[in-house]
């Protein structure tokens, strides 16, 4: 007989969870392994709210298995480690993201590309190697086996560094990868969201000259007084958008509305980059003759793998970067959730977990 | 008054022309300026027939400015040097490509990219720097800057080697930029016209383990026995396409008809290119997903520099690569062109100028 979630592991959880569509998130009881000889016990005290944590508890994107605990920014202190940890100890602060596992021996992992492998497990809504389903971080501990935790670094607050875990590797990676950080090299920011904002930052960081490109004109002093981008583009303007078009190098496309990628190819320079993070359900319409007589390209990237996740934290500590957060309950979620679903929120909703999990 | 293409320029020259949008070639006086202090006279043996001129002379791009003078495959003897021209002498096989004159100024010039200057010069059916029309190889002789002259190699065939002018840079240079040239890595070439038969050879010559990939099963054997190709996959047979399934780290697509891109994205490893070099005239559909789960890019490239042309014919040379052509006679050409419209070709016409080229 299967056994439930509170049931079939030996250590108790607390969390909230999505039961349904509605995508409504409420107290839930469940359970998680014992803290094998591998792992670390990270007592949870903040989890970024990712846009992926709403499409997951509306199962948008079809393969939601409910119920479901969302969250994937997850930050807290070791509370626990197994007899082969050796790089973490009691109380150090750490972090969780996107992936608690992988195989460990195929080409992706043995690149430290553990994010491409076939059998990446996902933090949450995933099915760990023992076949039991995986809960995310919106609960009060998580144990992860040693290779998928990552050090917060010590001058890094907790709670805006969270948002890292997932945003700031997802732009960082792809930005490394294609080679989109030469000093002085133009960077356009398509979307300026909870990814799009941690991109102008670490754009900025490599020494870059950034515009912000949206279809909002009300975020233009945002993009420039706020996140210190050096220029912001409306492209709902046809004269402003001629104008920069083969001015930039680099463009990274955080959009993940289905949208036109002819503009943005426009923008750039010959041998320019168009990088997607975004992932619009639909094909996009992609015209060849300005990648043909361009040279241009556009290229995917997925998060990130361990290790450069653990070399972007320490790059963004050491630039002084963080997210962008709104700080909140746990029992705000559900309002929150129905704010990030209109982009109501500058950049990202992080949940103060440990002091706001209620199980009333 | 505007003079007519016999009197403009002091030199005569006798070559074929369309002179309207049936594409229907036939013979044509004209003249060309005399030979300037950095040009070579190139007096015409071969031009290649490239699927470009059968698009030039109906008109199918909209851009035709007739009478147009096609070829840019063009090889030959140089016949007289300006005094600055230091780097061939009369009597030198050299060849000449797709252009013939840019800014060389301008960023791409600096950087030996003269085929993505703005202000590049087409052999044929464009405007030359002083305004007048420049026409191509189905001639007996053309003034070309020495910049943009290159040396064929001593053991190149010329008839069969004047293919790669075109044909030849436009995979080899994309092969180059993208970095899908490591020795037992897996090349898929998609279309096997003009541009893939030579891309096979190309491939085969850098250590790649080659597959065509063709919705022709007749063209299997070809494929395998005379080009020396590794594999054939056939696209219209959906099990084999879906056993190809993630096996290629790089894919060359020379398919200039609207096509989807879906399948070749998946026959694409992690981190696999796919190069387009073809011009399908509408955009294709782009699904994001496999781009951004798989790391994968899409980039285009077109034709090469002149250092880069000279490169490959070197590089083509002392691997014996040249173009499989069937040598035609000038008074061919209308037949040939019918027949390269069926891609009925195996694998580029070839005109033998010097021979055939007659004014009855």
């Amino acid at each position: 007989m299967t056994k439930s979630p509170e049931d079939e592991h030996p250590q108790k959880v607390f969390g909230w969870a999505a039961r349904d569509s509605s995508g409504i998130l409420s107290p839930f009881t469940f359970s998680r392994r014992g803290n094998g000889d591998d792992d670390v016990t990270v007592k949870v005290l903040f989890c970024g709210v990712c846009h992926t944590d709403l499409h997951a508890v509306r199962n948008e994107w079809g393969f939601t298995n409910y119920p479901v605990v969302p969250g994937h920014e997850i930050v807290g202190v070791v509370s626990n480690i197994g007899k082969n940890v050796k790089k973490f100890k009691v109380g150090d602060r750490v972090g969780a993201g996107v992936i608690v596992g992988s195989c460990r021996k195929c080409e992706s992992c043995r690149q430290d590309l553990e994010n491409y492998c076939p059998r990446m497990i996902f933090t949450y809504n995933a099915l760990d190697h023992d076949g039991t389903k995986t809960y995310g971080g919106y609960s009060d501990m998580i144990i992860v086996d040693q290779h998928f935790v990552v050090r917060i670094p010590d001058n890094m607050p907790l709670d805006a560094g969270a948002p890292l875990l997932c945003a700031g590797i997802t732009v960082y990676s792809p930005m490394k990868y294609y080679g989109m950080t030469e000093p002085g090299k133009h960077l356009g920011v398509a979307g300026l969201g909870g990814l799009g904002h941690v991109a102008v930052k670490i754009g900025k960081a490599f020494g870059l000259k950034v515009t912000v490109i949206s279809a909002s004109p009300k975020k233009e002093s945002e993009a420039i007084d706020r996140l210190g981008a050096d220029a912001f583009l409306v492209t709902t303007d046809p004269a402003k958008l001629k104008a920069a078009m083969g001015t930039m190098d680099y463009i990274i496309d955080t959009i993940s509305a289905v949208h036109p990628l002819a503009p943005l190819l426009g923008l750039l320079k010959m041998s320019g980059k168009l990088v997607t993070v975004g992932l619009p359900e639909k094909p996009l319409e992609l015209p060849i003759f300005p990648l043909v007589l361009g040279r241009k390209l556009v290229g995917g990237s997925d998060i990130g793998g361990m290790k450069e996740t653990q070399e972007m934290l320490d790059f963004c500590a050491k630039h002084n970067i963080v997210a962008d957060i709104e700080l909140i309950r746990m029992d705000y979620i559900n309002t929150a959730m129905e704010r990030l679903s209109k982009s109501d929120v500058r950049y990202r909703f992080v949940i103060d977990v440990a002091n706001s999990l209620s199980r009333y």
